[in-house]
């Protein structure tokens, strides 16, 4: 879609600088950014280079081109490209992105291959092919199921979702609103959970007839894989994001506005308070507790219920620590090791 | 289905205390219950909350109401609540739920969109919609395909096993009776192993032409991956249960009633002996014995060739090593680093 | 496909000793040979094994036999065995296999239950049950597309390709000639970036709008997840492998002939140079650079920003250090704990 820059200025509350009648029909990098693009700098050592580039227009921040606009104006008319005046530029460029339309085309409908049985489906929703769509479903206006993804019975899907192709979604889960979850991924599965009998050793499953609940805004990476609960629930609050591969166990809560990198695994009964930041790769044991603010770093782990707190504080190792006590620690090592002989 | 806690108790080996009359139609956890519910004690310390809860019944162990069932009748008199008394209340607990027939409904037989090539498909087999299943297929009776499942030419599945939905299993691959493979596992795919050309640096594969033997009562979660043999076989006997987005590469044995928790990895050839147990994102190098009976920490890493043995001990670190010792140097480093200056 | 030795050697740029017109028809394992089997040998101490095995015939090395033909000579006429003689006998072997025949069967075509939309299908390509080829998709003679595999619009699929089932391939991504992607793998998912919005402290996504592109001889293993660019591209050169369970984030490069184990995590913007070879598990954070020939053991962790630098050097642990500092360190702390009192 093409758009002037006026008119993302309004919508993204930016002041332009120059010509504001240009129009801009996509984002880009510096680097692939044609006479069309419209581009950011987050950082004032990359304006120069945006500056020079073919891009029709910049967003830039407050910082960058000095707090007056005389200061804007002055870089603008050296440059005579357009600015997009943003307090966080990275964030009016994202909105940029989705206001410019980048979002896979709409409004295909439910595909003659799909099966759908008895569901309450919503306005201008698109199901892919071979989409398998159980009994008693919901499926909220405006969402969209990928290709061949399976979405057991009775699960309920809100409004302006997006389950991509391969996902499978367990009977009885339930989604919010504007949901993303990505490819191959599986929600809903039953939780590791055994008991051993003492006689013959041998393990039987303890009862995971729980259920799945992700709230709205959630976002989900692909061949991630989100037990539900063992006899309550498992449930992901509003806005989290969570990335590839990541494993979260039955029974596990997850705040708000929690962030989780790339195959992290958070063990049963975990729990996971608001403005939460977890790296890559870090293992949280079970029912531990990780409050609010906390930042996890790559690859720590924490131990069965450990309560870790602190906001805004970083934690890295195994088990965690606070980041300044592993780094003297590491420190140490390497100088008392070298010493040694 | 309703059942009375007298005919409960006959099948669970349990005594009961109070009205065995009383019928129950579900397991509960303590804050779901009604008056419909079957709950459990564990711990001593939830007995109170238990009898206070609308629930209809309780399974506790001879340890929470004392030994004598002089002390069970006082605390049932008490609290006008029938108990079962359990040697292993969560146990029983665990199996009433299996008799209370919480599994997914059963008797579809072969859905019409599902491609069943020329094979042997046994009894009371329920095969879902646009599951694909290759020639030469033997499936026992009472087994359960999920939607979408591809299941390669010349696979063997044995009785009352559970495939759900997105599930692929290679070509010959062998699964004996009661498994249950959850969405996005894939079994049987090729291992990873390369020659390097001398010459010109390139990786030609391996043959990895082997097959994946899967016995009975082994429990694989979701997107888990389990590689066939290169050229003989991967196998993972009686019992086994392991968790979600495992990693089992090719030659590797794991013995009987081993539990390898989430986003553990084995390499090629890696033998795992029974009884052992294994936490989260383990890390277990090519050509590792782990002898039976030992416990690796979660995210412990063992290098390649090593042996681990000890019977009950418990291993943490990379490399691993006994808790014991791994604490102890914890708890120097963090003292000495600390005095350091 | 059976085969004259003969004609093997001379595929192979092997020596014969003994005689050639023997023919084989499979590659095995010392353990499960029978009288059609060629088998090799690496390790001269399994030489007497193999010639004692039912194999027809025998693999070996230059050094296994003595450097001269008459030592090979000597060794051959003992046994009655022939050998074909190689300068690396598992290079040889893996090579016999292919010509063996050990692929998958082919020229099965396009099966009638796929979904293949205006598409350009090169000659000899097979396409499976249920697979769903999108608008725009060109896909090169003689490659495979696995039952149920979904493969985006505009995606590009060169020659000898094989793509197993349940695969998913995002809109866009670009593969070269004889890539291999094992079942349940995603290709060129929206990466994990958002923004901060800092009023409200929900998190936006950044625009996930660039592509993946997989070079040629490139293989992927199952359940792998990898991104495409945020706004630019996801690249993997020629010849490398990748495990199963990799993730592999947004604008990535991975050089040529580089060598991934299982569950190893690559952040956005990682930059991995040629030959380098990464072991299970390990964790590469955002902006980091692998330098050419560099060798990351398993589970080690290279932080944000980082440059690994050092041929042939191994390095271990988190932060990764060269693997001698950091044995050096373990034996220190293990010395020092133990007489710490």
């Amino acid at each position: 879609m093409k758009t002037t820059l006026n008119d993302l200025a309004g919508k993204l509350a930016c002041r332009v600088v120059g010509d504001g009648s240009i129009s801009v029909s996509t984002v880009s990098s510096l680097q692939f950014a044609n006479s069309a693009s419209l581009v950011f700098v987050d950082d004032p050592r990359h304006l120069d280079a945006a500056l020079a580039s073919p891009a029709a227009a910049v967003i830039v921040g407050e910082v960058a081109v000095g707090e007056s606009s005389a200061g804007a104006l002055a870089v603008q008319a050296e440059s005579r490209k357009p600015l997009l005046i943003a307090k966080q530029p990275r964030l009016a460029f994202a909105r940029a992105a989705k206001l410019l339309g980048q979002a896979t085309a709409r409004g295909r409908g439910i595909h003659p291959t799909a099966i759908v049985a008895a569901s309450t489906i919503g306005g201008n929703v698109d199901i892919g092919p071979r989409a398998i769509v159980g009994e008693g479903v919901t499926i909220g206006e405006s969402s969209t199921l990928g290709a061949a993804c399976v979405i057991g019975e009775d699960v309920e899907i809100g409004t302006h979702c997006r389950i991509d192709a391969n996902v499978t979604i367990y009977p009885g889960t339930k989604l919010g609103d504007r949901v993303v979850v990505q490819a191959g991924a599986v929600l809903g599965s039953e939780g590791f959970g055994y008991v051993r009998d003492e006689q013959t050793g041998r393990y039987e499953q303890f009862p995971q007839i729980g259920r799945l609940v992700i709230e709205d805004d959630v976002e989900i990476g692909a061949n991630a894989a989100i037990d539900r609960g063992a006899l309550d629930e498992t449930r992901i609050r509003h806005g989290t994001k969570i990335d590839n591969l990541v494993h979260v166990g039955h029974n596990v809560e997850i705040g708000q506005d929690v962030v989780i990198a790339a195959q992290t695994g958070l063990s049963g009964s975990a729990v996971v308070e608001d403005n939460v930041i977890i790296g890559g790769q870090v293992g949280i044991a079970d029912h531990v507790r990780i409050e609010e603010g906390a930042i996890l770093g790559a690859q720590s782990g924490i131990p069965s219920n450990k309560v870790i707190r602190g906001k805004g504080i970083v934690f890295w190792g195994t088990p965690a620590r606070p980041i300044r006590e592993y780094l003297k620690e590491l420190a140490f090592l390497s100088r008392a090791a070298k010493k040694d002989r």
